[in-house]
């Protein structure tokens, strides 16, 4: 067992905005005690994920607020370690909610089985998990692209953005994926069959998302806001589709501008016919979760589904590598490995 | 034939914000003579709607915009004076779109017969037209209300917001209307059985909003815009629907804030997994313009559903009515009656 210290990273403080280092704290202290009827569990794979910074705010959202000095939340691989429970032995590999922490309990509810012969265990917290549910969710169910429409996604190596580009791909449409810098772009072209990348950071950015969208925008999957929803605006077509999964500019304290954009939103919503539809991939998740699984595991094991991963090591760095997450500095899903202990 | 003078009412300049009586020009002139193949008619009554303030400006919209010099658009019930047609004769009582004019011509296309045995003339314009069918269609396709969820309507005196309320009492949801002054608060109670009706000029309008909907807002039947729509955003509840019909309160410049509203109404999409649909009820009328027609017009055949008019007389007036609509003067239905020439 190599890791017999017990970690755990909790909010020290909540973030006026942008989150720093100060705002987090790694405890120690002893192990948890394995429940009478329950589960030991030791965390494998660590998922970083923007939602986690709204649950660091005392305000109303789709979950309750974390208190301070409650463990960050998370989901996590974890390896079961000992078992009092009858349906789950020692070596069994699933999925839990466990948090930023080394080791949990668990009273075996919510846990998803993994099985590495399917595909690798981190898919299970980026491709194949809910990350991937909010992309396939978001185009599937509300984006629903068809044949020769255009698709914009930004945040499009991001585990949500990249499957998103994917699948509208599959569905036929032209699309265009939003990332920041010309790796990042290169990428999309290269790796995930984007037709266009824009980076966000060059100057020009409004007149490259126009020229990579001759024909207007029918679906804008909507995950960061801010300043790529006023440049994707003046571009959508009637009746356009636009799911919103995530508002990460939002979560650094910015997307707000100098003069008031709702009027020209609404306008836009009126005069084009526009759906706008927030959504939390788990709203779908009893009817559609196995759909999807199914779906996209075997795309991934064939190689048509493409993922990447951006893997920090140690539970200790966590906090670091969120930072670096919400201001677009990982390429590919976030992870923190705990393997090492 | 009353009126042999042909009369109509023009665009005179754009107007900056609300119109005001500069911006229309009454013109007089020679009768249209009939088209060999066509009809020549005569106004009865003329629409005045909330849409014709934006084909006014000359910027993107669902219409083409207006030229300067161009006739005043708008529905009207019109009479048959003479036919080279061989569907119409003389006297039939048609539905077109001739605009703000005492006399058009017309090949016959796009008219819409009417029978006075029905329902009054009027009402073609009104609870059994493109109002009407706005209400129904908007509510029915997208608000979806069901029994004991709450539908917030403004503007719930004037013929979208009256149908709205109407329909989904009949819906079995709790109905909230917002209107202006105590009068027609008072109507919307005893005439047309809303549960509650707050009066948006009130101080403590804020407050009234929330004492009138305790299990917050299900369905809030977007037709003004602005400081309304800021007041229901906190009352939404988790996957509550907004159809999006109108913004009348952009009309007249107003509706911006001072400080940018987009992220708290982005947030609320996301967090509550709201539906934002904004839609042109023409967009719905080849599939379900007759199912409402046939539902509505018996409904106020017997009596079940109220409807109210707002009937200035003259062409000449048009201009100072179709202004006091825009600020909410119109108690009911706005119309012009040029039965007198």
């Amino acid at each position: 067992m190599p890791s017999a210290i017990f970690k755990k990273v909790v909010l020290a403080a909540r973030p006026d905005g942008r989150p720093n280092l100060d705002n987090f704290r790694l405890d120690t202290g002893p192990m948890p005690s394995i429940p009478s009827d329950g589960l030991l569990l030791r965390t494998l794979y660590l998922s970083l994920d923007p939602y986690m910074r709204g649950r660091m705010d005392d305000r109303r959202s789709y979950a309750p607020a974390l208190a301070l000095g409650d463990v960050m939340p998370g989901e996590c691989v974890v390896e079961v370690i000992a078992s009092n429970h009858a349906e789950y032995s020692r070596g069994d590999i699933v999925l839990a909610q466990t948090g930023w922490q080394s080791h949990a309990i668990s009273d075996g509810r919510g846990l998803r089985r993994l099985d590495a012969r399917d595909a690798p265990l981190t898919t299970g917290l980026g491709v194949l998990g809910m990350p991937g549910f909010t992309a396939w969710s978001g185009l599937t169910l509300i984006g629903k692209p068809r044949l020769g429409e255009t698709v914009v996604v930004a945040a499009a190596t991001g585990p949500v953005g990249s499957l998103v580009g994917q699948l509208a791909k599959k569905a036929g449409a032209r699309t265009v994926g939003i990332a920041g810098g010309p790796e990042k772009c290169r990428y999309l072209m290269n790796d995930l069959g984007f037709d266009a990348a824009i980076d966000h950071r060059v100057s020009d950015f409004r007149k490259q998302l126009a020229i990579a969208c001759p024909g207007g925008i029918d679906v804008y999957f909507e995950n960061v806001g801010g300043t790529v929803w006023s440049a994707v605006l003046p571009h959508l077509n009637r009746f356009a589709r636009v799911p919103v999964c995530g508002l990460i500019s939002q979560n650094g304290g910015a997307g707000a501008a100098e003069h008031d954009q709702l009027p020209a939103t609404m306008r836009a919503v009126l005069t084009l016919s526009l759906t706008m539809r927030g959504f939390i991939n788990f709203e779908f998740a009893d009817e559609h979760f196995p759909t999807f699984l199914r779906s996209v595991t075997s795309d991934v094991a064939n190689g048509t589904i493409k993922y990447r991963e951006d893997v920090t090591v140690g539970l200790e760095n966590a906090p670091r590598a969120f930072i670096g997450m919400l201001q677009g500095h990982n390429f590919g899903k976030a992870l923190v490995d705990l393997t090492d202990g």
